[in-house]
């Protein structure tokens, strides 16, 4: 046996805890198949009397994460501690600047600060791995990075945020509402403190952001991932939706464009026969799409203490085997800063509003349609509530910006009673 | 940039023009993923004047492979020819013998002296990589080796023959007999020369060996794997099948027992809303359970030009990139030989067979099962033949042998017009 791998865990959460579960529970088992003991040398977290229902013993204790990263007697900094900055990034630095190797389920952290983090690490001939900061157990970070490399990727899509997609399925299969599916998501524990950062997409669009760097070889950027939550959804457009064939989820999809690299993380329409309509409940999906492999799809569960901490060994066990692959698959210093596409891509849309119920209603919305260029596949007006009619449309294919158009026609025509619901079709198998 | 990684390829088929297409196309991007030139120095192939639709230029020609194999200008020896013994055997001894890394889409060859070779390989320090053996293009070997390295794996599972399911399908889709579907995959090139590696189930049973080698850490044993084809599934068992909520299809599943390593392929009831159930034509799925990280589902295509080459590029790249791995996940020597386990793990069983049409028949049916210790879930007679009565059973959790003690009892009762069908229910969600 060779020297052992030394870690340093900063945060003793459920990930953190768990990795070192895993760790007491078959040393053994991993000695074996990376041929070198993996050994944690030192901890940090905010609270150290804390019971974690997990012993300690044996590793020393930093209250300070910057001072466990700076240690000389750890090979691995295991970054489980969360946040875009502060001590988070912090100690990462640190890590990074006194020759360690990072492990980091911090998805934030490298959707802000990836390239700089990169560099820094690439220089002194360090690594960077996250494959649990995305879709948590599923390896498509190293699908992505390593089996996939022969590839020009071709579209990236996921279902990557577990508690949207328990709300919308729990919007569907029981009725709730928006409102009602959410109360019981929190109830169960399954939001952050902010709730923002799941329904709004924003932990998702974090996501996002690593997959495209990797798969379009382009520098993180987050900011330019267009971001559009789930709290408009109703049961109404669920209902329609599947009338016709179709679920809603929370999609992220990244392409690169004539017109650059386009990232969005809003609610789509993707059919229910394919893997992406069928998945339910808080399972994750991501499909991988390349020039010579096809359609990939990897689906499992996104978060919770085994699937994470399974990702955090995977990338520590890669370290102790002497895998070292570039943060995002090929030198930080040749990711190109790829100019920000927003709604490039022509899709179908589901558009649904209601309008006053005055006779050449419906002709008024099919003119604004045709005078912004856009075709209708199905329109059709059903119910009537009290003196407005709601009306379905699904468009063929058109660019965002045409359907922008149509909606201020919309306004004009005086006939529209409700703002438009806007859904995005993801053409998909 | 560093010293080239140079390839001779053995075997120049629509897998290895695949490769040469992909080299040819994206040396650049290759290049900057790995940080390293690729190269093509050397072929092989049963005739060389042969157009192949792609230029040869510059390579050297070899008519013998072992003679690529011991070339001094190679570092990798890429694998395509096939069979598991001959000149595929010769030649991928040769090239470990002689000081190269091997990748290679054999399944059939690793699946039989996997073992040795990889014992010849890790003894001079080379490696050999498989992913193109699997599941063609999904990158299965790399999730399961790597990334779920962390995990006990608890249950493999696997449809990798896409053969058999697209006859499966067109079965149940098309109310087409077993030969008219076999005849219509037949017709378009679906079946390998001698069909009962696809239909019989030896090819996906090659692919198991190789999995369950990984997963549990033993030695890939071929022989110990369950064998049985789809040549006896009607359309009736797939109707009364779906009926009830399921689908069948050939399924492997690789688990460690108390008693020993199970491996079975064989057809199989899956629930018609699982991953597995809802997998049509001639996708492959594979399923990898881990005691952390829960249940990890992969899809893609199993076969063909862009997804195999797909994967044995990403080999090449994971060789380029500095990445060396046992070949079966842990050193060769550390595997253990594991006692096989024949039908160790109890199921639920369907059974269909058609009576005579005597009074009492149903009830010496149903008492032998009761001797047999078997608890019926669900039994229904339906329709009615020339004189004979179909009958459907669904049992409770049961083991194969008292199955097998069941269907003695029911000869000796003499109301048995038919050999009973009887189909294993795999338990998954």
């Amino acid at each position: 046996m060779t020297t052992p791998l030394r870690l340093g865990i900063a945060g003793l959460g459920t990930v953190g805890v768990g990795v070192i579960k895993i760790l007491h529970q078959k040393a053994n088992l991993l000695a074996e198949r990376t041929g070198r003991p993996i050994e944690i040398v030192a901890v940090s977290a905010r609270s150290k009397g804390k019971d974690r229902g997990v012993s300690l013993d044996g590793y020393a204790w930093e209250d300070d994460p910057v001072a466990l990263a700076k240690r000389d007697d750890i090979d691995v900094f295991v970054e489980l501690m969360g946040g875009d900055s502060g001590p988070a990034k912090d100690a990462t630095e640190a890590a990074l600047a006194s020759g360690k190797d990072v492990v980091t389920a911090n998805k934030a952290l490298l959707a802000h600060h990836g390239q700089n983090l990169a560099e820094i690490a690439e220089a002194s001939n360090h690594v960077i791995r996250f494959e649990a900061a995305v879709a948590g157990g599923i390896p498509v970070i190293k699908a992505l990075t390593e089996g996939l490399a022969g590839n020009d990727i071709t579209r990236v899509m996921g279902v990557m945020n577990g508690t949207c997609n328990y709300i919308l399925t729990r919007m569907e299969n029981a009725g709730l509402t928006y409102e009602e599916a959410f109360a019981e998501a929190d109830g169960l524990g399954y939001l952050e403190a902010d709730p923002n950062l799941d329904v709004g997409g924003i932990d998702a669009g974090h996501k996002l952001a690593l997959l495209a760097a990797i798969a379009y070889g382009t520098q993180p950027d987050f900011d330019a991932v267009e971001l559009e939550g789930i709290g408009s959804i109703t049961i109404e457009d669920i209902r329609q939706a599947a009338d016709m064939g179709y679920k809603i989820k929370l999609l992220g999809v990244a392409q690169m464009t004539g017109r650059g690299l386009e990232q969005r993380m809003s609610p789509c329409l993707v059919p229910a026969t394919s893997p992406l309509g069928q998945l339910e409940g808080g399972t994750n999906m991501v499909v991988l799409e390349g020039d010579h492999v096809g359609q990939i799809v990897l689906r499992g569960a996104g978060a919770g203490e085994g699937p994470t901490a399974s990702a955090v060994l995977g990338d520590i066990m890669d370290i102790a085997r002497g895998i070292r692959i570039s943060t995002f698959g090929q030198p930080a210093a040749g990711l190109t800063k790829a100019r920000a596409a927003r709604a490039a891509i022509a899709a179908p849309y589901y558009l649904r509003m209601e309008l006053h119920d005055k006779p050449g209603a419906l002709a008024k919305i099919a003119t604004q349609l045709g005078e912004a260029g856009i075709s209708i596949d199905r329109m059709r007006q059903y119910g009537h509530n009290a003196g407005a009619a709601p009306v379905l449309i699904v468009t063929h294919k058109t660019t965002r910006n045409a359907v922008e158009d149509a909606l201020k026609g919309f306004d004009r025509t005086g006939v529209v009673a409700t703002k438009p619901v806007v859904i995005r079709i993801e053409t998909v198998e």
